[in-house]
């Protein structure tokens, strides 16, 4: 790392970050213990793949006793970049200073890990330490928003179950219990998902979000259709896939119209195949296909000019198309970089080119995705580090930019551009 | 950049190019006007992607109020390449000071460049300068051609009319009206584009062209099919998506058939998808998708093998297929960054595996695709850029090639395989 | 090259390299001539898609002829990666000085490597000098395996005629002749796959191969309806796609499933598309579609969780679904870099997201896919800096991983992850 990098870098630590898509859960938002840090799928999902057997970690067995089989399979991964993250938060957030967790050291970081946990307000320290200003939450569309700390978390409103989900007797149920709507037509789910944007906005909420399958379509909806399958649906009738299809498409569009009414993006994580591997550990059995494309995407940008849709893409093959449609699309804008495209090669790749051909006030540098808090500090470190470099090298080395305008890039990716984008 | 790049660059900035490929108006080929460089789709469709109403330049508008609307939006987009180009172009071409383009200082920018304009020859001083020995155009099928400064430029038939709107009366009444032939079968437009490839040739024209669609597959022709089909079209019926396939197949082989006749190269610009946001700007309305292969393409390339196919893809992609082609068919010819594809991140990637697997003799490094003169400086040099650093970090320093090896390669990419290939 | 990656290379010079997969021929292991080593496909195709008519090189012909052609067309080339192959086992393995092959110094090379093909156990010296212990054949299932030198080269049996040509007599009397077995039945075909497995292993192979097409998709085997396709083809009927199709299906099950039963691992090669151009020169003729996606392997990945599956892909865009498969699947081993992918450019992407996410103990880092064992020291050698230069710069520069880490990496991926895997 040269001087220059160095330099942009130091700069860089010390914008407070905006991190606009978790799971923390906002009762529980920071490790308990060491199981916590070691439970993330991310650990658990590649001592799996290198080799331990799924029910060595039962969350039935001893929590001691799983923590000490994880730490044994540690070394097989520490090649990994998650296993960096790992611990670069044990370093910089519990003070551990060796620098591999063996099976004779773990039990004292987890014993500071679980006095940490103890301290008032701990979560708050955390995000503090890691200049994140504020976490966005995933929420469940009947989750009691009341108690979450406002002072450091934003509400998101999560519409999988929504779009996917609506021939499920129980689902349906839940929403009449959160929202007093029996929802049995296209009217109904329409004002059940009004009523349910008005409690999320009403708690601070400031995007929906939705993961969707490669495959999937957004094409105009067919009310009708949509109705007829709801219809069928209440009466205990299972749906074919051709209903299924019509209303996912039906409620999917519902969503982009209330974003639209109640002026929120929306947060559209593009590629996710569930359950490929139901051998897997919990958190570890989905996967991805490069098929699909966002061309199919096209006619949903075009019918809803005035809400901003936030893509992240799974798929490495989307990366192109995602930055040329944002490129092209006002209301597309790239955001962060999700889950199996979330390492170096890859965000580096993708940064720089969406660096140089989209327009800076539009990119959403970057979010955590985490279940624990922790995570955030080594997960933005990383990506600071790779928009150091990639600034440095391509921006300022290649006089396209000044150090100056490098740095304020820089804010826009990690703060100012998803709170104006978000209004947070 | 070290030494050794520095070193590379200099020669080849040295050498002088030819562009094989631009949209040059031979009538009108330099800027008039700072309107004419703001106006180039990239700014103007950024500017949009930015947040501006696309009406905010509406051509009915003044020029100068056009002008400064695009300055004031020129900020939120002084990340991207193509910015750099409009800046390089400002320095190196009209001596242009200042390191930004602002409300205060635009209108000196703006004189110098309508000053420039009256110079007599101002398009050669420019590619002069720019070190471009020739530039293509890219010419409708009916263009006059007569007054064409051959001296610098050379004509280029584009086909995409004759090969996906011949269902269309009033471009059948446009190739009558240039032949003299009223195409009603499949002799008369085989006809009809033998002349138009004659009157092209007489011209000084060196290749013929076409952008098409992902989806488009060269299928072997069905003339009966496309012959029956230009009948019903003369007879005013509407195609099918069927009849109007299989016409296009049939022209689109009819043109490689007579550029195998009149041995020319056919230039072929696979992957875009126009309008796909028509509320957008003049220009910044198409996109790609990522469907479609090159295996749709291995039949064409083996029913003519004695055509050269010069290559350009806009999904990246299609970029692996591209090379691993060249690689094995002979007349396939990478050609150039095209469009979407050339920004920095996709050339050096591209270019760095190409070298790296498609002998040297048959890529063709570079085109403009240009709209006036001026941005051949700025997008060559870029390239030019590239190439050195390309050329020092993977072949001159790891010792696969030495510098003088390397800069013929930079000759021949730059120079020498247009030359040879288009016969210039 | 700094310090730090130079003395990371010089180690990983040192690691005695297990090479997975080649297509050397046991009986006739070495070049006998420059003529062996010119005849290489690489050199042949590249020379042929620059310019050479196919037939200059006609085996009828003169050696030496041969040889006069290919060598007046290798300056064409020069810039390509197999051609530093040749110059790199020209130098290190017959101490050839001058860096370029000329009409006028070809033959001293040429008796230099006269030379040295009659030296006792030549094989032997090549290999001891790249630095590689075993090396992997890519046997027919008829051939004899009684004359291989096991020492350093370990039999595999391939497999792709018995899973897409059974529908042919000829291949199918190639089976009764070596197994005994007239296969007729779903149950006769079964017995013959055993039979071959137990040759293959008691003559020490140590897996099954294959090469597949990009649109391959391994779903569960249909029995009764591929015993009916094949007792369609026993009374000399033509077989139907589909009826071919459910019988390459289910063959290509029985292959997995006897993997299972020995305990071997199956390495998939996914991706190639067969005499694409049939025009080209011997082994020039295939190539690659995008197409496809490793979904369509997750049921097979499934099925089999106790079968190690290593996996190379052709295409370049299978390259990140490569990766997260195996993330996340215990049985996914990500497999070398496989022809068309196996250029630096691509080699050193995959090769940092691989190490970025997948534990370093699934890697197998590199084979040589050779065709005589000279090409072994220069590809071998070009993964190695490519590795050195990836490890230095993204992971001990980096600070992910101490120098000493760097190196157990390098040592896993080049040697002790395939002696674990494939048991030698």
């Amino acid at each position: 790392m040269n001087e220059l990098e160095t330099r942009l870098l130091d700069e860089i630590l010390g914008i407070r970050a905006i991190d606009c898509h978790s799971h923390v859960p906002p009762e529980s938002p920071h490790a308990q213990s060491l199981g916590d840090l070691l439970g993330y799928h991310y650990y658990t999902e590649l001592a799996h793949s290198a080799g331990m057997p799924a029910d060595a970690i039962d969350p039935r067995k001893a929590e001691g006793d799983r923590i000490a089989e994880m730490v044994t399979r540690l070394d097989a991964l520490n090649n990994t970049i998650q296993y960096s993250w790992l611990m670069e938060a044990a370093r910089e957030l519990f003070a551990f200073r060796a620098d591999r967790l063996t099976s004779s050291n773990w039990p004292e970081l987890a014993q500071v890990i679980a006095e940490a946990a103890r301290q008032d307000g701990r979560y708050r320290t955390v995000l503090a330490k890691s200049n994140i200003e504020k976490v966005f939450l995933t929420n469940r569309f009947d989750e009691d928003l009341a108690g979450v700390d406002r002072s450091v978390f934003v509400p998101c409103l999560r519409t999988d179950d929504l779009v996917f989900h609506l021939g499920d007797a129980a689902l349906r149920h839940r929403i009449a219990v959160k929202t007093g709507i029996e929802v049995g037509s296209a009217d109904g789910l329409r004002d059940a998902v009004r009523g349910l944007f008005r409690y999320f906005v009403q708690h601070g909420a400031a995007s929906a979000a939705i993961s969707l399958p490669p495959d999937f379509s957004p094409e105009p909806p067919d009310e009708a259709a949509a109705g007829k399958a709801l219809a069928r649906a209440v009466k205990g009738k299972e749906l074919s896939a051709e209903e299924a299809g019509a209303l996912s498409v039906f409620a999917f569009d519902l969503v982009a119209s209330t974003c639209r009414q109640f002026h929120k993006p929306f947060q559209l994580m593009i590629g996710v195949i569930r359950n490929v591997y139901p051998a897997g550990v919990h958190g570890g059995r989905d996967l991805l296909s490069k098929r699909g494309s966002m061309i199919d995407y096209a006619d949903l940008f075009r019918r809803y000019p005035e809400v901003d849709f936030t893509v992240s893409v799974l798929s490495m093959t989307w990366a192109h198309e995602l930055a040329t449609f944002a490129w092209i699309f006002p209301n597309v804008k790239p955001s962060g970089h999700w889950w199996y495209a979330n390492i170096p090669a890859h965000i580096e790749h993708d940064l720089r080119a969406r660096l140089e051909a989209v327009p800076k006030v539009k990119l959403i540098g970057y979010y955590s995705d985490m279940y624990k808090v922790e995570f955030g500090l080594p997960k933005f470190n990383m990506y600071r580090r790779i928009l150091a470099r990639v600034l440095a090298r391509e921006f300022v080395e290649t006089g396209r930019l000044r150090e100056q305008q490098a740095l304020e890039v820089a804010r826009l990716l990690l703060r100012d551009n998803p709170k104006r984008i978000f209004g947070v």
